[in-house]
């Protein structure tokens, strides 16, 4: 299963390059892709200086996605919709992992509001633009600046969204990878409006305990 | 402080009895109301079975009301509207505490599912119900089994969204009474329609993880 590779669409933006670096040193291959493949280079750059045995490449969007199994769209939700337009193509045998957030911010609003997006959430939108390839949604609510600081203890469960139970397993055994994540099934695809949602009311606790680092912990959930 | 009566309209269902075991063994004055007199009088005897020295009673949901400080509605969102005109007199000088939660199911849908709110949440709708009268969204995400239940220990945090300080203080000091529960700030009462959709959140967690007793802690915060 470490030999799938996984490529961040997105990986020189904060949660991409969080993630290629978590997951670089649990030993996966890992390609970042960027529009410009200057860019995903020197962004791969960074994960190789953090993990020296990092496997890690940085192309363009189309050719890092092209190569895995595995494609994380990292991006701003103004651009899910172009990006998965360009890569299309090269998802034919891969699972989508949807991190998108319909932010206001996005067009200029606050950061604590949400876009009402038609299909009801990102991940929806995102599954509707790609026909036929497995979309889970999952990294919303995490600290990207935690993902950055390997000297960190992570403490936040991961909520993961889809309705094709065995991509939802692929990347619950990714969250695993990286220490102090906890993956928990949400639901089908169209849970995925209130997981994105739950962003906002994190940037809205950060900001009023001034902090960068909240995440979300389920209490009660028996051992699994 | 602890002499301030607080009405738990409602208080015979599950959420509103719960609240009303728990503030009652804190010492709380309590008075629930409900529709039927009778059956708050009912109400009000388990809360004294369970807890012998409470300070409790039953009357219909506008006497309640009359003669609280506190005033909690934690009832199906389907009856909101109707029970806030019914009482809007007697909260003159009160906090009303919403705690309503627009699920599908509410019309017969999926308990996973959200009602849209025109005013954007159920806590919002109500704050355009009773001008005047400071609003706070509370409790929503709590399993009301836990309440129930003084062998459990609660591992909850209590996301509280409100425009007026003062009273989110307020409803602070009073989560605090009950052991295990932590008080939250989420900011303004808009932020409560993300607030309020976590509960379809939860029950999905719920039903996936064959649970009852699911909850939310949020890491990352400061000691206040």
């Amino acid at each position: 299963m470490a030999t799938e590779r996984i490529a961040i669409i997105g990986g020189a933006g904060e949660l991409g390059l969080g993630l290629a670096l978590r997951w670089a040193k649990a030993g996966e291959d890992i390609v970042i892709g960027s529009r410009d493949a200057a860019k995903a280079q020197e962004a791969a750059a960074r994960v190789g200086d953090a993990v020296p045995a990092a496997k890690i490449a940085g192309l363009d969007n189309a050719a890092a996605a092209a190569g895995a199994r595995i494609v994380v769209l990292a991006v701003p939700f103004s651009a899910q919709a172009g990006i998965l337009k360009s890569i299309k193509g090269a998802l034919k045998n891969a699972i989508l992992v949807d991190a998108s957030v319909p932010l206001a911010a996005t067009i200029g609003g606050r950061p604590t509001r949400m876009l009402g997006v038609w299909e009801g959430s990102a991940a929806q939108q995102a599954a509707g633009l790609v026909p036929g390839v497995p979309v889970v949604s999952a990294f919303h609510n995490l600290s990207a600046e935690m993902l950055h600081d390997f000297s960190l203890q992570l403490d936040c469960d991961i909520l993961i969204c889809g309705d094709d139970a065995a991509a939802k397993e692929r990347v619950s055994a990714l969250v695993k990878l990286i220490p102090g994540l906890r993956p928990l099934d949400a639901g089908p695809l169209e849970m995925s409006r209130i997981v994105e949602s739950m962003t906002a009311l994190m940037i809205s606790l950060n900001r009023r305990y001034k902090t960068h680092h909240s995440g979300i912990r389920i209490t009660g959930i028996p051992p699994q």
